[in-house]
């Protein structure tokens, strides 16, 4: 099989692989706009130190600020998010993302205080491969929002989704 | 906050975090042993080329033996194999994890004809973070198991879950 046949069986597949829907942000560390773009590619790595990864497309319109920042937060978005999911969503919604007045920041770096949980990293390791970068993130503080923490927004077969007893 | 405080904040902040229950396995590459290991930090890197990564304690028992086979199976459960899922999660029944002919076996790698799917992998990098090892694999083969692909078993909270619409 080819490696274009081999994705697109993979990328298939991983339709059907559960995730959380994270909202990743950072700022410009020279102009300080805020930028922020959809993941689920989240995972813990360690609890010593307390550290977090994200896999980031190289072509995704925030990833040199990204890169540049040095700094990140994941905010956890809760099943009543579908505003913020549709902001992020929509192209034609881009401008009007950080408009509103839900979000607090922290020296220039924007969190959403209705989220589940917003994890604020320092970048400490980072390292291509392929299309991606991987951002290992030390964590530097934990808010637990006011979205509920047992009832976050999953992701699959390219939607949003509830996490419930499987009986 | 010292970096143990701030990691007991994070775990319960993370038992939040939805992702897969994927059963990693691997093979002895000098006894020929399977082993296997519940995972839920497993997420995609890239698809050019494709590939994906899981993040092991290197405390785990079956760290060693990854790190030496040089490739994986990535096997995504679905939400009626709470069977596997008790033969995994619990030590005492450890000795029985691959009795069942439930088992296939790809030069010595075992992998589950009933999981979703079974995503074949080639270590072709890793890297250490705290007590972590990260495996990136690039994938050489993707099975669709007889789960279904539209229903795998979620995790939060510590348990299993299913994925619906948020209604």
């Amino acid at each position: 099989m080819t490696d274009a046949a081999l994705a697109d069986r993979l990328k298939a597949t991983l339709r059907g692989l559960p995730g959380p829907v994270a909202l990743v942000t950072t700022v410009d560390p020279v102009g300080a706009a805020p930028q922020g773009m959809l993941a689920s590619a989240v995972i813990p790595v360690s609890m010593d130190p307390p550290s977090m990864l994200v896999a980031i497309n190289r072509s995704a319109s925030m990833h040199p600020t990204l890169a540049a920042a040095g700094r990140f937060c994941i905010n956890v978005l809760g099943t009543s998010q579908a505003d913020v999911l549709a902001l992020f969503s929509k192209a034609e919604l881009r401008a009007q993302r950080f408009e509103s007045d839900q979000w607090r920041y922290d020296a220039g770096l924007p969190w959403l205080p209705a989220a589940c949980s917003s994890i604020f990293c320092r970048t400490a390791s980072s390292s291509h491969f392929g299309t991606h970068e991987l951002f290992i993130g030390e964590v530097t503080e934990v808010v637990r929002g006011s979205g509920d923490i047992a009832d976050p927004m999953g992701w699959i077969n390219g939607s949003p989704a509830r996490l419930g007893p499987i009986g």
